[in-house]
């Protein structure tokens, strides 16, 4: 980042006032007719009315639409662990996300909590104020037990992005790389570079899509996760094959694909000849990728690549999924985001990349045209397509599983 | 209530959508670039300099304005204990009004926990992401334990509503009162009826502001809280007088002063007319008080009359106190709200009813004219005056008192 962008991000976040997100009023609050509805005597009402039906909160509060973005800034961007207070801009920046992309009121909570057990308690203490969960920016491992643990203990959908979302934007767009490059996900050879939190999801939405686990070799910084070892958490257990590779260079010898959730230049030109025809290298470590765009093009031209940046094509970006996935689920009232759901949305979302683009994007981005194919395989985050498709796909999926406890709204049938 | 206006509240909560506020953006998040400042990679530089200098967060996240509005639900309104999630009306029509009369961004937490330390932990951990909380509706005496835990464990202001900004408004208007009784505070004798949270901190209020605890008779459901009692709440304890007087009808004659905060109908106009010549009664049970005001009226002209309701002249409406006092801690950020900045407050109260009025509020009342006398010894809530006014003088005191951590702001000079 040049000096000159970061004060451009400083001002943003400084002016016109501090932060990017406010609250404001839906009703009318201007006579003192208008205030005794709104408080007391008149809010006496709704309150009984949610004393009776707890449901009857949708109805008269602003719970149904609203999600908070929650974290403990244990695992911050690229940043590490910078704790509570240092997220809250990021926390923000997705509330803020939230609304633009959704129309989904999102605010921001940071827990300063002891321990996974308290942090996990204290939100699953305050859920019933929102209509569904993200959380954010949490460090491996302790995140997968605090999701479980919430997941179970509350009605609402809890959702951590990080993992999942960014697993199904990366499984979108590998299903459409992989039939460019004319391959079939259960048959492919991948590898993935980097063991957290990101990276085990990506593997199990790839798994519950199709592909093998006996075909994917993850890699930690030990290497390969094999299971002659005995150093593993159980999600990194999970993933452990029978194997003699032990490195990288092991690893990617003949593979059709690479997922990189690790860190700057970790995939060097010499392992990338080591893979198969037509290579899938998905370098998504932020902000430098594992392999730069014109050095794996310069390296081998039939490569198919993607990056987590906006200034190459292909950017698996979460923006492309979370605030779409909440959609639906808030619109029928899903207790869950469950599997199905994600599945939806993977396949939403790659088809989306294979309609015409609007010129709406083309404009967005100053093109004359784009289309499916090796540049671009995932939409365009300012597609306002993305909405109802995915919402729809999502919305359909909780139906049809039946965690949806509203019937489809009329928008998404058919 | 009328059926028509129980309806018209349920009507103003579901439409034009379901609850009150909602949360919106305050700066630009259309263009890709745009949403590079607001997210990734930009927001990594607020990030970092908040992870250098925990006060950075003022500067560039929404916190410096935003307060939480907190609640389990154990006491709401006259209702009683209905639980966290019907206590969400009230909460968000709480935050409602702190944007509405004070600019300040306001989100509700309602907390489900399963005792008053699971409760302060809660709030405690997630206090970093607000400027202040309101604590609302939480029933006695768990909230004199949830309060003052929680004032020990935030550095940011916390402030129970129900006890403090009932005092403070109270506190006003008793200060007019008594001056147009030709009555000081010093000598005035007391009954208070009722002995909650509110009660407590009302006497507790008039008491640092000069009024004497040995001219004061509190009365809980058993009569007389006095020396010779063995079943007093410590907050009680602190009002146990060396007394003969055991009922309402022993503590009220030659009374100057009822405030009733109790139920409908417990003061008779047989004990109204014991009291001492121009007696102040604040009967502030609602939505019905301990005396209509046109019983008291016919029962003897000369009394002064206060309720909580709006349809009688002289409302004791928390809205009076609340908004304006976070204003001014907020805008010197205040680590507290201490007793120095409550007197403040109840002060410029008191002297603003003595100002000529605006014609704003005529206009908004339809009256004529309103003059400082029996009918009116409390400002109007659409006076306008009251943010700068109250807010000046807490900011004021803050900052005398050594709370406050940023300068006098020169709007709040002179």
């Amino acid at each position: 980042m040049s000096q000159d962008f970061k004060q451009a991000a400083l001002d943003y976040h400084e002016f016109p006032r501090p932060g990017k997100i406010s609250v404001e009023l839906t009703t009318p609050a201007e006579t003192s007719k208008d205030l005794s509805l709104a408080y007391s005597p008149g809010v006496a009402e709704p309150v009984r009315a949610i004393a009776k039906d707890p449901d009857a909160a949708y109805r008269y509060t602003a719970k149904g639409n609203l999600v908070a973005v929650i974290s403990n800034g244990s695992a911050i961007l690229g940043l590490g662990d910078l704790g509570p207070l240092a997220s809250k801009p990021v926390m923000e920046g997705k509330a803020l996300l939230f609304k633009r992309f959704a129309g989904i009121d999102s605010i921001d909570i940071e827990v300063d909590a002891e321990s996974p057990q308290a942090f996990i308690d204290t939100v699953a203490r305050i859920a019933d104020t929102f209509g569904g969960i993200n959380l954010e920016d949490i460090k491996a491992p302790e995140c997968f037990e605090i999701e479980r643990a919430l997941i179970e203990r509350c009605e609402i959908p809890v959702f951590h992005d990080d993992q999942h979302g960014t697993a199904i934007v990366t499984a979108a767009g590998m299903i459409n790389a992989l039939e460019l490059a004319g391959k079939k996900l259960e048959e492919a050879q991948i590898v993935c570079l980097g063991a957290g939190a990101a990276a085990s999801a990506c593997m199990k939405l790839l798994i519950n899509m199709g592909a093998k686990v006996e075909n994917i070799f993850m890699l930690d910084r030990k290497g390969v996760i094999h299971s002659g070892r005995d150093d593993l958490t159980p999600e990194k257990a999970a993933f452990a094959t029978e194997t003699e590779k032990r490195t990288l260079e092991d690893a990617i010898d003949g593979a059709d694909v690479f997922v990189g959730l690790s860190g700057p230049n970790l995939l060097s030109p010499e392992n990338l000849l080591k893979m198969a025809e037509s290579p899938v290298v998905f370098a998504c470590a932020n902000p430098d990728p594992e392999i730069l765009p014109d050095l794996a093009r310069e390296t081998r031209s039939d490569v198919i690549m993607a990056t987590g940046r906006s200034d190459f094509p292909n950017q698996v970006n979460n923006v492309l999924g979370f605030p779409f996935i909440f959609r639906g689920a808030l619109d029928v009232r899903a207790t869950a985001i469950n599997e199905e759901m994600k599945a939806a949305a993977v396949i939403a979302l790659a088809e989306l990349a294979k309609q015409p683009v609007t010129q709406e994007v083309l404009d967005a981005y100053g093109l004359d045209s784009l289309e499916f194919g090796r540049e671009y395989i995932l939409p365009k985050a300012t597609d306002s397509r993305l909405l109802n498709a995915i919402a729809s796909a999502v919305a359909n999926a909780a139906v049809d599983t039946g965690v949806a406890r509203l019937p489809l709204p009329e928008k998404y049938k058919g």
